[in-house]
């Protein structure tokens, strides 16, 4: 009946959200969620945060500006200095969620038929805005090392012979969603100097970089840029408090050359004016308060047991069966099936057993691979995971008697 | 240096914006604004409902659902009824101000080059948001009984005849932001008769409706569809919390038929993933506390002295040189100079005296009348909106003496 923009002519829904009808099953666990452990937020830390907040009535319940309150921001700019990143208030822009701040880049970069690079696999919201921008998406492969950068050289290389050459990168280097991968510092500077060589814009999604429980921090290709000749003009570097602190308060930003961030902020302004203020009160009293560290300590510390919990637990039901990297960091075990099961076979055999997760089609945008799945360890029990893995296993067997016997390998 | 998207090529700052660097200028008396008066605050209501709300901590601190929280969704399909509006859940999103449902409602319509209307003047930070989804605006005039509709006929019906139809009209019909005027109950029901023959959505943003301080209510748009035959298809209704409760919470939400609430969903995960749950719960809790009508027969009363200070003020400073019609809600008031004067020189003169308005100039997207000028009397006490009229009187001889005799009438 309605004649809506081409950009929302067909939506899709995400690969998460079509399990959501699930999540209410009386006894499910659940792998599927890219969500913190509810169990693990400093309530207590957060409470005093709001009522130190509170008191500042105006501050709270007034327009803040549109690109973040000043206190905000000077947060910011102190934990990302932490972070081995120097920045300024004019480099940065506060926004709902780091969902917002790839859309403002997006919107302000993209025309409809622009190209776009982005890993494979890759986090699907986020395509979800690239389609919302009519862009055309490319992919690049990655391995346990991230970004696959020679391959994204041939890449760039062939898009230039070709004048297509992508506006933007999209990656999530630390951590990934879904991979669990982190590039390597070696790739990272590549990818750096291939930025500068091709005036291409990378986009640089970290939600995850605090999350490290095992082996050495990489630097953030942000704070790399002081390494590479010219590519400080090329990174926009996204960072939220939802994986380490809360996803409620929606207290995300990125930081950018100036240039750039000016424009989001006016896309901002059409967008919604300004995100709330007494949310980000809330979340600079927070990092004022300096629970930060402690707080991450004592979550990586349960993060690490879970993920290792899975990973055991995985290997004990499902053999050989399913193959994947332990990540030293983040929320998610990327696997691969073997034998020719797919994933999606596999889910259907899960649900009724009551254990699910995310098949890893719906995270590629090119070639899906029917093998793969993300399973996030991050919000169920270790008891819960062991027995996740256990009810995996039963839905393995059950998948693998299924199948016609010619099939079988 | 960049190669930003055509949508953000050469960025307009609004109007308002322009003026926000005089707002510290010491003992300035800003009519500039569009905000309500933070002394008006329920700080004490708001502050118990942010105590409830905090108690569930999962709901404030979880990922709420992208088309609003189920509580808060509820308390919207309750405050609608009380307005006169049977709605449901399905009907509901919630969003970040009614800006981000302006935004949502026009990608999801919008393609570069569709034609949009708009009232002449109207709200600029929504001519914004259609300037970003490259639509082509044309406007149609109003008159203190809001929209012209015999013009919007005859703008349809030339349109039609040059195959050049508008996909969406945007009216704020009740207490304009800038004019301050209400459409009257006939040419309401004559727009939605329209809106059907032409299958032509109306938007209608109406976050002042709760501010009448005087005359009778007349109803919505979205009220009034039950009593045209297929009108219900084509309004989509925006409201919010900002200019009733408080901006900060960043609250607001639109009411229109399921199948364009899905797409604005779809459109919002992209977008944002969803509002912050942790203020829905305290604007949930804040409606359900029951202080909401109280609060509104109190700040009416106030805008209504605020509303006459002002005008009395304006015509005992400036008599026959500003016309206006004073009017019966809402926070603005629409003036006219007459004699030749131009609003901006009147406000360079008015500057120096420590007082500022918004010329009209910004609201109107085509043939800008430079006479025209928005004066707010929300904000100021009485004694500073007296004050304010005596410093514009001053500021107006200024004016007056300073054009070249030629040019005086």
């Amino acid at each position: 009946m309605y004649e809506f923009s081409k950009a929302f002519e067909s939506p899709r829904e995400s690969p998460i959200r079509a399990l959501f009808k699930h999540l209410g099953q009386p006894g499910m666990i659940s792998l599927a969620g890219g969500y913190p452990d509810p169990a693990l937020y400093d309530v207590a830390g957060l409470q005093e945060a709001a009522d130190r907040a509170g008191r500042d009535s105006r501050a709270c319940l007034d327009y803040g500006a549109t690109d973040g309150t000043p206190r905000m921001k000077a947060a910011v700019v102190r934990l990302m200095a932490e972070r081995g990143c120097e920045t300024s208030p004019p480099h940065v822009i506060v926004t709902t969620g780091s969902q917002q701040a790839f859309d403002l880049v997006a919107r302000v970069f993209l025309n409809p038929g622009d190209r776009v690079l982005v890993e494979q696999p890759t986090y699907p919201a986020n395509i979800q805005t690239l389609r919302a921008c009519q862009a055309r998406i490319g992919s690049v492969r990655t391995d346990k090392d991230g970004l696959d950068v020679d391959a994204l050289e041939e890449t760039l290389a062939r898009a230039r012979a070709d004048g297509a050459l992508p506006k933007l990168i999209y990656t999530i280097p630390t951590f990934s969603n879904p991979s669990g991968a982190t590039m390597t510092l070696e790739r990272r500077l590549r990818l750096l100097e291939l930025a500068v060589r091709h005036r291409c814009l990378i986009v640089e999604d970290d939600p995850y970089g605090g999350l490290r429980f095992s082996g050495e921090p990489v630097p953030s290709l942000l704070s790399l840029t002081s390494r590479v000749a010219g590519s400080s003009a090329w990174v926009v570097h996204l960072a939220s408090l939802s994986k380490i602190v809360a996803p409620g308060l929606r207290v995300a930003w990125a930081v950018a050359p100036a240039e750039i961030i000016h424009r989001c902020q006016v896309a901002k302004q059409a967008a919604d004016l300004g995100s709330s203020p007494w949310t980000q009160g809330i979340a600079a009293e927070y990092l004022a308060s300096g629970r930060l560290a402690a707080h991450l300590r004592r979550i990586c510390a349960v993060y690490a047991d879970k993920c290792r919990a899975l990973a055991a637990g995985l290997r004990s039901s499902l053999g050989d069966a399913i193959r994947f990297d332990e990540p030293a960091g983040g929320m998610f075990i990327w696997a691969r099936l073997s034998g020719g099961l797919s994933a999606d076979d596999l889910l259907a055999q899960a649900i009724p057993r009551n254990v699910m997760f995310v098949p890893g089609a719906g995270f590629q945008v090119e070639h899906p691979d029917a093998s793969t799945l993300r399973l996030s360890f991050a919000t169920p029990s270790l008891e819960d995971l062991a027995e996740a893995s256990r009810r995996l296993g039963e839905a393995l067997h059950a998948t693998q008697s299924n199948r016609p016997p010619s099939s079988r390998p």
